[in-house]
């Protein structure tokens, strides 16, 4: 094979679903490998919300918006097929950012050797973005205590899923906030979680008052949309609020409002935003914390893996959609 | 004379502007003074927003709401004018949790002896409630640093303008939101604030941007209202909103919402509710680190005084309509 195929995102999504209209699938040439450098052939990528930042050109994004006509921005896991680095050898697994592409040429830069006996699934799924977005969330923003009560919505997604159980092991009670009757069933009875609720075919209000019966310390927002209306309801003095991703809201022209603030004052509540790129130089605290728990088997994880870098165009609507049973990841 | 006025409260707010219609006003016979026990002569005493909270019957409140049938609470400050305590003797002043009422019973609990040479006015605008919340807000939750920008509505009120002058201070950047030209005058050429604006007047989201050309690091929220949305949308990553107080909202059946949470996110906010229920414990280090602004002259005020006990009932709508100028104290 002397070509490979990458996708180049070419347009700025305008809200709506995401297709093909914003991504050019090109061949090119497989790259001469340089003194110091490497091939990496990609087996694995991962689908994030925070791509929709990255497609978008806010200028009040935290990391610069991918170029338009450059390789769409993704993390990913593959194997080093050729090398003229000292570092990195043949048959190396190596993981990093790697963009929607089926080779990549490296330095080194960004790239990390993968050395657990774990699948690439699981790599991605738990020691990628979302187990780091987790542990940093739950543990530095929220600040959990044993007995208190934790509201995840996105409860079963990737982030979600992780801090629901992390929260679990720390002795908390845990209510995750999902939209399928299938979701709620795999975060009770698979993952341990206290309760479910499904926003879309139950009382949000109700549920929530008969599930936390002792109030919500935690909200830990993954999706935005009206969740956040019912759940600062139900806060109890000195809550945290960890806000980590709208999902429901991104796409809408106008997003939806927040609630009033004087409960915050009331209740004497502090809501904090965070996103990865300010912690990238903890992500070796950060791994510490949580692959003990990963190790005693307290975090169990669920991918839905799509075949094929172009399905990656069409896999982002699952997003919005809710569709996605467990981390998205591209199979290449 | 043996007897003496209390004005009790006999009602809840249900909205609207505050009258006779929620306070009953009574002669009470002078106590007699027991062993460990002594009278105070009130002289002054303060009007806060914080009493809308302490009138309303919502159970999230902080502290709990005024019985019915009794004295209306408030802090004040006066003279010992007959005393069994061992502590406390004829001609002390104190100052502390008095009510809406010319003579106290204590027994020293939550009173405190005044020894500064300050007036009645000065003591009950700065170092009462006003100068306590102010630091308390501004240090421990705003947490400034010299060169940030600081904006906080409610400017010209009792905390606002102790934070915009501590912020000044410490060598913070300080634009003062406020509802008239007087107040926006005084904040600037007396109190040495870097800017104004009349949220009434004047186009608030082009005079934002154009008084912070570096943008928001701190958000000191007094009043609620429509600011905080023009607010958030200059805030700086990493920016801190101290949320104090709500007074525009707190007379709505229906409080407006707030901004969207992805600016949260995006921008890595922090926003923080306090009240001072939960720090009197600290009111010693809280003295200590206003104290020395005060002696140094750096801390102005602005006294609005009432004249009668009564004159309190509907004074408190002023914090509405914003008419009062300087600190609202009602003179006994």
């Amino acid at each position: 094979m002397t070509t490979y195929t990458a996708i180049n995102l070419i347009a700025r999504p305008q809200g709506g679903p995401i297709g093909p209209a914003l991504f050019d699938v090109v061949q090119k040439k497989l790259p001469i490998v340089g003194q110091g450098e490497f091939l990496v052939k990609q087996s694995h990528m991962s689908l994030d919300p925070a791509m929709f930042g990255w497609m978008s050109p806010d200028p009040d994004s935290y990391i610069p918006p991918v170029e338009l006509g450059t390789v769409m921005r993704s993390s990913g896991i593959g194997e080093v097929v050729e090398s003229n680095h000292p570092d990195f050898y043949v048959g190396d697994r190596v993981m990093g950012m790697m963009g929607w592409q089926q080779y990549i040429l490296s330095n080194g830069a960004g790239l990390n050797k993968v050395t657990v006996p774990l699948t690439d699934e699981t790599i991605l799924s738990i020691f990628a973005l979302p187990g780091l977005t987790a542990t940093q969330g739950l543990f530095n923003v929220g600040k959990p205590k044993k007995g208190e009560t934790l509201v995840v919505s996105g409860a079963a997604g990737s982030v979600g899923s992780i801090v629901g159980q992390l929260a679990k092991a720390e002795g908390l009670r845990v209510i995750g906030i999902v939209g399928t009757a299938d979701k709620a069933d795999w975060i009770v009875n698979e993952l341990g979680f206290d309760g479910a609720i499904n926003y879309k075919s139950e009382n949000l209000a109700e549920q929530l008052a008969q599930l936390t019966p002792e109030g919500i310390d935690i909200y830990f927002e993954n999706t935005g949309g009206s969740i956040q209306h019912h759940v600062v309801n139900r806060m109890n003095a000195h809550g945290r609020i960890v806000v980590c991703g709208m999902i429901a809201d991104y796409p809408k022209a106008q997003p939806d409002l927040a609630p009033s603030w004087i409960p915050i004052i009331k209740k004497r509540l502090t809501i904090q935003g965070f996103t990865m790129p300010d912690h990238f130089g903890d992500i070796p605290q950060l791994l510490e914390k949580l692959t003990p728990y990963v190790m005693q088997g307290k975090i169990k994880h669920r991918s839905h893996t799509l075949e094929g870098l172009e399905s990656a165009i069409t896999g982002l609507n699952f997003f919005f959609t809710g569709q996605n049973k467990g981390k998205l990841i591209v199979k290449l």
